[in-house]
């Protein structure tokens, strides 16, 4: 590929802009051409992130600056729920492929769409209906074809990304019970973005852990659609999130039923088999366990497969970056596949430890 | 009271011991009489611990030190498995009540007491099998008659205290399903104790969380038998304990299925009846979500009761600090208790904030 | 003492008033009346600080509650700059005693004020400058005499009473050359409050450290006032001031050339003497280096004294807890002086730890 | 370059060789080709890092091990003192190029040398005296020349480049006072390595800050080395390190007495044209102020340059991440300049936020 493709960012200056910055800068097949926000108009953004200086000195621009360009070929929208709905069609009709962070277009109806919209307080019927049905749910390894022959993609939230791979495969191969499912969830702060709040303002968190929206998060919604469409019948989970004093990080614990006369081993074979041609998905048994810190800064979902013998249950532990596998990766993934270039560039990073 | 009644620590340089110094040097009936360890010895225990500085400065003493006194009243176990099957024998023949922190004294027959030991690597019999039967566990809200009337108790592990107080009255009354309950325990990282350990270099544990022990942690034993009481079945738990980066508390997040018919205030009502005489364990709804940062550096359990009507579950969150109602409190508490004196004596502090 | 003193608490919802309750509600001598603040009107103090609960459940007036009793005998202001210089006169005017934490009567002429306030951006001249001249600093080790007999103390910023107490002994005995002095400090994140900030937001803060402020920090001015005051010269220092990602702590490491024939012997019993009489002062010698977490949560000022006989030079670590000693620990022990009980009462905590 | 250039690390399993293997693998003109450590011998270097994994899976080989390549064309020897002075010499007779990360080769004659282990309690002379004058002390911008014509090069220690960079154009254009200077330098808990320690346990760290080795840091040595070279007189420094609860970062605040009529426009100018080829340090004025998270996990020095009118003095706050330009990455730098290849080959990354 001789000429670079042209990549635009909506909402640069908040931590998915910057994630995607940090990938795509290097990337062997994409150059970034704009960087839009609505705050720090005009700074570059190296003043708003000081470590990217050098490596990327672009100015923030308004939304409407009439000198943005209008011939990018990737539109990221790393903006809240509500935005993408809204301005994605114009780039649509330019011409660009989007990527959407929010959950605007994660689901294909109007009526699944409302359901999640009430969960964050929205009560304004989504803006771009049409495109429903056309977008589709960016999680790579479950939508890969469909992904790769869309222009409308998705982008998954950063808890489902961990429980839906966390899952996948045992309800794909029928080994555990469907129902009694639980998801017990620990994110870093990260995940709650840049925006100071008085729940992460370092007095009140450093030494604070907590649940919260017990039974009422919003990303139950994708988890349960994409496992119902894996167990080919209706899933229904308890998910619970909680927050921890720790900056990236997802680490989910699954419980399930495992169905009779499936062991570890059965277990083991299915995920690997499962996540066979996945590169960026790491299975493990009960003899290797897994922290958060080995995927912190990388694209990778870390999964360590457990059987309690006692109560029979499989016990799943999925993790992830939210800011990277949970947030900027799976949309460069996602992009790398829209593209069909190869899908793991700009994304071979380990992260660096400790 | 006119004189103080004389209290010895053994295993003072631990946290345990600490935890017991800071809550007893300001007792309004005690007063602490030897210092016993066996790392430290001659050092002043401020030296160990600068802010004891002034507060209390005895200076540590050898385990078989002959200026030991021999009437101490109280003897607290701050020791690893094994110390206090050895040597309480001894301090309840000159007299003492003891109290030990490990496994030594919680379960009353040797069977169990092998299952348990199994869990933690010891291969050994009990040293002191007759002194099982008449050890009493000291999970002070529930044996508190018994406590009162014994002279050796069993301190309870802290992920028990925060799983046991927060499932009892829902199985006490008969709310929840006795099968398929799960406690997903999160810890920090003290209650490790103070010794060194790669798990818990600051580098490699700042920005990492891990489940540990999956399936096979020594506290479930404790958990079922004091569940298996209340409930007046046989219980069986899944139960994950998990480390996060903070220092102190234990979140316990309890799932059950409610049985039907059973709603939030049957609930809320029950546990707030089950509790009504346990000043330290505070009752609260969903409206009143709570974080591991509220019961820090107090005696407190605080539980707060969430039903998520779409799976028909009761979940459960349990907070203590792992440190105070997780070890040295309720050691406290008991004592309290064994001697007679106000249950609260040297524990109403609401520990500082932030 | 038979009946208890009544006192207020303006300001009560933030960090300085949260302190201010914990320290009060177990006094031996005061009784906490009324908490006052402009937000959170009518919640219980336990609902905005849950670790209270139990402990003080008094509901937040607001400023002009005609219900708020006007007989408080003693009133602290934990407001920031600005507010106790228009609402003290009417306390003062009542009887009451006032103690202010801002730098609102930290000086006593309109002149230095005004510089003072220059540097926080504050462009109004003072609103009472009638009463300045009757303020006393509120730093007891200092001025203990003249606060016993004052009704307007202001307490002092919580560098300056590290840096002043680190350096009074050594300029008032004239081992160190007055000139070319430097404070080099570090503070943890709670001495900027409780508002969230972006630059104390959890994730911007938890690996990130850096000065700020250099050479333009408000808080110069009283330390070169006090320091004059003891040298009986005009002292100029280089003070800067550095965040680090903890919650409670400042670590003052100050440079000072000694004068010839002055050697670590000679400055530790000159500070022994100089502390001689005061109980939150703790002299250390280059044996027993401190740490910010021996000082946590209790209202020590911890002094570890060093000679670098390469360069001749004094250096001397002052520790505090920012919010106790330098905060509303202080101010309670100013309350003591001015009230005639025991400086230590309801200040006699350890802290806890780890 | 068509062939990669064989490369070894011995003491692979310590942070310094994780950094480099983080370096290395991507590297485009190297690769990496043994591992070697005393402990874990045998494993998978992503065993020891799981996040490795799939970047570099190289077991660790022992030390004496007969399969170990003798044909590597660089050496790292990420080891502690003592290591490389014995085992270097072989490594040199068959042509490899040695960079030793310890304080081994920072020093041209036995007398330095021996001044500098008596401040690390080495009493032993040096095993390999004769290599002392070939050594180049490893701080690249410094010594980029000698260091390009040398098999043996000693890596800087991660404080000293923090202070020699943020000095050496003051002192090199006699901007300041050659008396007097005094570095405050604080680091995170990644500079003590990976070796468990009652001082770096998380429990005991997580919320203390501390001054250690006042006056007595070994790296002082090397520092004032440099600076006597660059100011061509004998200059005498102030040095107080701290460690303060983050993982990784150095922050040196640097103080000097200005010369007269040296101004901040003087002093920016000077800094930006001694560093003008000189990619990894940037040099920022008062108006751009740095924070320690601005450098981390990158190969930059981040240097911002303040004046303190008031009592004549430069303040410069340099700052580096203590694992990459304060270890692994000023060793892979060292390389490329050895090997002839580009500077900068395999160091371009910005690090990631937050």
């Amino acid at each position: 590929m001789d000429e670079k493709i042209k990549v635009g960012i909506i909402g640069a200056g908040g931590y998915g802009g910057c994630g995607a910055v940090e990938l795509l800068h290097s990337h062997p097949h994409v150059e970034i051409s704009a960087l839009i926000d609505k705050q720090d108009v005009g700074k570059p953004i190296s003043d708003i992130y000081p470590h990217l200086t050098g490596f990327c000195d672009l100015p923030v621009m308004a939304p409407d600056d009439p000198e943005c360009p209008d011939d990018l070929q990737v539109v990221f929208f790393s903006t809240p729920d509500g935005v993408g709905q809204k301005e994605a069609p114009l780039w649509l009709k330019r011409g660009s492929k989007v990527i959407d962070y929010s959950g605007d277009f994660r689901f294909n109806t109007e009526e699944i769409y409302r359901e999640y919209a009430s969960r964050i307080g929205r009560v304004e019927a989504h803006a771009s209906p049409e495109l429903l049905p056309l977008s589709v749910y960016g999680l790579t390894e479950l939508h890969r074809d469909e992904i790769s022959s869309s222009n409308l993609v998705g982008n998954p939230g950063c808890f489902a990304v961990s429980c839906i791979l966390g899952l996948c495969p045992a309800l794909s191969s029928g080994l555990i019970e469907p129902e009694g499912i639980i998801c017990d969830a620990k994110t870093g702060v990260s995940g709650a973005g840049k925006s100071p709040n008085p729940a992460f303002h370092y007095p009140a968190r450093y030494e604070a852990m907590n649940a919260y929206k017990i039974s009422g998060h919003q990303h139950v919604f994708e988890i349960e659609r994409e496992l119902s469409l894996v167990a080919k019948r209706d899933i229904r989970i308890t998910f619970t999130p909680h927050v921890v004093p720790l900056c990236r990080g997802i680490l989910s614990t699954i419980y399930a039923h495992l169905r009779e006369g499936v062991n570890l081993k059965t277990v083991e074979d299915a995920y690997r088999s499962f996540y066979e041609h996945d590169i960026f998905v790491r299975v493990f048994g009960p003899d290797r366990p897994q922290a958060s810190i080995d995927v912190r800064g990388s694209n990778f979902c870390n999964i360590s497969l457990n059987v309690d013998d006692r109560t029979g249950r499989l016990i799943v532990i999925s993790l992830v970056d939210n800011l990277v596998k949970g947030q900027a990766g799976s949309a460069v993934q996602n992009m790398n596949v829209m593209l069909g270039v190869e899908e793991t560039a700009g994304l071979l990073h380990p992260g660096i430890y400790p």
